[in-house]
């Protein structure tokens, strides 16, 4: 099913990222995975294992967002708080889930499912499992909060696993025109003239830091191919006109 | 000046990253780094260019954590929106601030100063600036905001110009143990009990996948050297029991 705005949010869930110890890969990740099936990310928050600030972002999120994806912290270990957190923001009871004990004894011999590993078959009651080929431990959605795992090869696996069952939106037409050496200030004044004059694309400007110096990316995005094409044809006469300006006669 | 304990929270703005298009690089950066000042790292946050949004993060954040570091939005174009809404967020005027101008004039000839570039010169009125020996346009700090660039090379050198000024805490005592191929399943019961019995420390456990499988580390933190070492002592003797018990008799 698709619509026309499908937002989202995403709410990382980890010490180790905020100490800096583990640099995140999962944020620009899912975030260029929603934008390919047409989903706008709109936030992103980061916060400790602490229960009172996951309940709480959760709780601000999933109001706001019509998806909110969660990684982190759904392992065996005493800081793996999430599933117990989600289901506290949701004020639903969770335990053991049968389903998740089931897929994880394609893993664990029964005598192997001690109490820590059997955290992980915690589930809020009512929730759907999103499965986990590689270390079998599911992950799960609950009304429109989807929890996956932190490392990123199994929340990957995850994400394509729960991306069949979400409603997605009008795909995103991305045009990135190279501004050929042109300053940003050179052309501000008149890109921002074009963002004024056409409605329903958002224009950006990206400058990157390279050893020959500024390499300026303008990127115009919208969801009406017309519109986005009348926006790229008006930033690239544009450049083209200072380009030529700056050329020597 | 140092305190017991110093909180911060980053504010990184900008639609390519909630888009994908760019993948950030400053969020990692500024929490190894405040971490190795004493200073802890609460909560990220990642909003688009979107003036209402800003601002609301910027007094969220604000007011709860003791610095906000923000990236992203200080450039030349119409997208370029963080110095104003900051601005707004303090309920301060914002102007062209001569003290910017002079800087920039290190970079750029006064006839190439058009209104555009002058835009990089707004600054929230009382601001104090923040040098930036790259590309000269200057961040800024507003009471316990610090406003930076958004590119990586230009904030790192912001945040060395800025972290001299910082009220910074005890610095954070970090001890990584290797699991030695011991899966979380098995010490998460009792890596628990030591978390429960070790007041002072946070104790995590963080698997990473490998073509070998899971390798798994485990961390103590905490700001007391005996504290800390008493629980690494503790889940140190836990691995090795387990260790052994694994061996093949």
């Amino acid at each position: 099913m698709t619509q026309d705005l499908v937002t989202a949010a995403i709410l990382v869930i980890g010490d180790e990222i905020l100490s800096g110890r583990t640099k995140d890969k999962n944020i620009g990740y899912i975030a260029e995975y929603l934008t390919g099936i047409g989903i706008d990310l709109r936030e992103v928050r980061v916060v400790p294992d602490v229960e009172a600030e996951i309940v709480a972002a959760v709780n601000a999120l999933r109001s706001r967002y019509a998806y909110v994806f969660t990684t982190g912290g759904i392992g065996p270990t005493h800081d793996d708080i999430t599933a117990d957190s989600v289901a506290k923001a949701f004020g639903i009871p969770i335990d053991v889930d049968p389903r998740a004990v089931a897929l994880m004894r394609e893993r664990y011999k029964a005598e192997d499912l001690n109490e820590a590993r059997l955290r992980m078959a915690r589930i809020p009651e009512g929730a759907d499992l999103v499965e986990n080929p590689i270390s079998k431990a599911p992950g799960f959605r609950i009304g429109n909060v989807v929890v996956m795992a932190g490392v990123p090869a199994i929340m990957q696996a995850m994400l394509d696993n729960v991306a069949r069952t979400l409603v997605t939106g009008a795909p995103m037409i991305v045009e990135t025109l190279d501004a050929r050496g042109t300053p940003e200030g050179l052309y501000a004044a008149g890109l921002g003239d074009i963002a004024r004059h056409h409605e329903g694309v958002s224009i950006g400007s990206y400058p990157a830091f390279t050893t020959g110096g500024f390499a300026n990316q303008i990127v115009v995005r919208g969801k009406d191919r017309a519109a986005v094409d009348a926006a790229v044809a008006a930033v690239r006469e544009l450049i083209d006109r200072l380009v030529a300006e700056r050329a020597p006669a």
